[in-house]
């Protein structure tokens, strides 16, 4: 999916909602397999979301089936929606280029999480596919995010550097960055970094992060923002209910989301 | 496995030489299946290695026939040798849990590749198993090495800071580092900061690494060395003698190995 078409799901769906599917089999309602978990829930939530973001540590912790049920999902999803393998991957060239090509190709995602540490050979591989895009961390919203990425590097923080170098590898139609939520008012400085880039902000809701600051400082003119909800969603309810739950939550943040846009 | 057993293979076989197993499907011998490669390669190798290194990448990106193989090629390997799933995860806490779940009791290995930009929760998940081994990115091998890794901190390199800070996470005995062979004269400087804990290094052979310069400066009194070699030892022939082609190359790696032993 290319950004225009990104851009264009955002408004007429007035959301800029993203379903992390981070589906774990020790909190299923009884009787609800994996698979039919997220079909129901992707089905609860499709016209309040514009994109859906599977954590692939859950389905490779179901061994086989797990992937079985990943491809499964992906096909389920559909074109209206932006796809998200939550991988994090980064290895050196030749090897990124088959996570690269598993990805994109085999499970047919638009997009994957790639870790920066290994450098410009470890990212670009990623940047080689018409309409694909690499998702780099830069700031994340988790409490290690201070053990390295704040970090100084001269005048600025490593996760900084991570910004503008990775930045100039690629282009805003094929990179966006992940950008926690619990550092909004990190958002402000981020966007004189990078303006045009999309970033997908994990950590509102379950973490915590207020869906006002990050568009107060991270929207741009072609909104530029993926927000992610996974648990808050996805657990909405423990009960038989957890579809309707879970299109509440969806459309009560989708609601908010009309809002600022 | 623990470090003593990993020593005492060491010393016994003489080797501390890890095989990797990126098999990529694309250079493979005419006939032969990725699995066929992998148990020939094993069988080839094992008395003169004591280490195996399936390279993640390469079987995901076979889609799910590639994580049978992958759980076969664990199982032909057996138990007395290490066993690294070189996968480089590294997520928030829950999402490493899963990740190391999979890879130390779905498929059984002793080991993983991990990747330190999230930092400490994301590390310690891997940290919480009996015998059971994070092998955290420190200083690697790639071109991009470059761009965050020797970038200063203060006064010292992020790889520094990276070896410092995951050292007091954990122990010398479920902690390993990847230091690349190519970088070999950084190895005396990383041995003043973690003197007791194994490396992996990757780089020697078809990345040009000298095996005797990370004897020299990297070997430790327990050994404390893992060094890898994957394409000079799986492609040393890419006709129908590749067996015979693998175990030679090994074999010579073995033997020098045994000179610095």
């Amino acid at each position: 999916m290319n950004k225009e078409k990104l851009v264009e799901l955002i408004r007429s769906r007035k959301s800029f909602l993203c379903v992390g599917l981070d589906t774990d089999p020790s909190k299923l309602p009884a009787g609800v397999s994996t698979l039919e978990f997220n079909k129901t829930i992707i089905d609860a939530t499709r016209e309040f979301s514009v994109a859906y973001k599977p954590n692939l540590a859950f389905y490779e912790a179901m061994g086989r089936e797990g992937w079985d049920i990943l491809e499964e999902t992906v096909a389920y999803i559909g074109h209206e929606h932006f796809t998200i393998a939550d991988a994090k991957r980064g290895d050196i060239g030749n090897t990124s280029s088959y996570y690269a090509k598993a990805f994109f190709e085999t499970y047919g995602f638009d997009s994957i999480t790639v870790a920066p540490y290994m450098g410009k050979d470890s990212v670009s591989p990623f940047l080689q596919f018409q309409d694909k895009w690499a998702i780099v961390l830069a700031l994340t919203s988790n409490e290690g995010s201070k053990d390295f990425q704040t970090q100084k590097i001269g005048e600025e923080y490593l996760f900084e550097k991570v910004l503008r170098d990775v930045a100039s590898w690629g282009t805003d139609e094929n990179t966006m960055f992940v950008v926690g939520a619990t550092k909004a008012e990190s958002l402000a400085q981020i966007r004189q970094i990078i303006p045009n880039h999309f970033l997908l902000v994990p950590g509102v809701g379950a973490q915590g992060g207020s869906l006002q600051e990050v568009v107060k400082y991270g929207m741009n003119s072609e909104v530029g923002l993926l927000v992610n909800a996974s648990r808050s969603i996805l657990y909405a309810s423990s009960g038989a209910d957890y579809a309707i739950a879970a299109a509440a939550e969806a459309k009560k943040m989708q609601e908010e989301m009309a809002v600022y846009l």
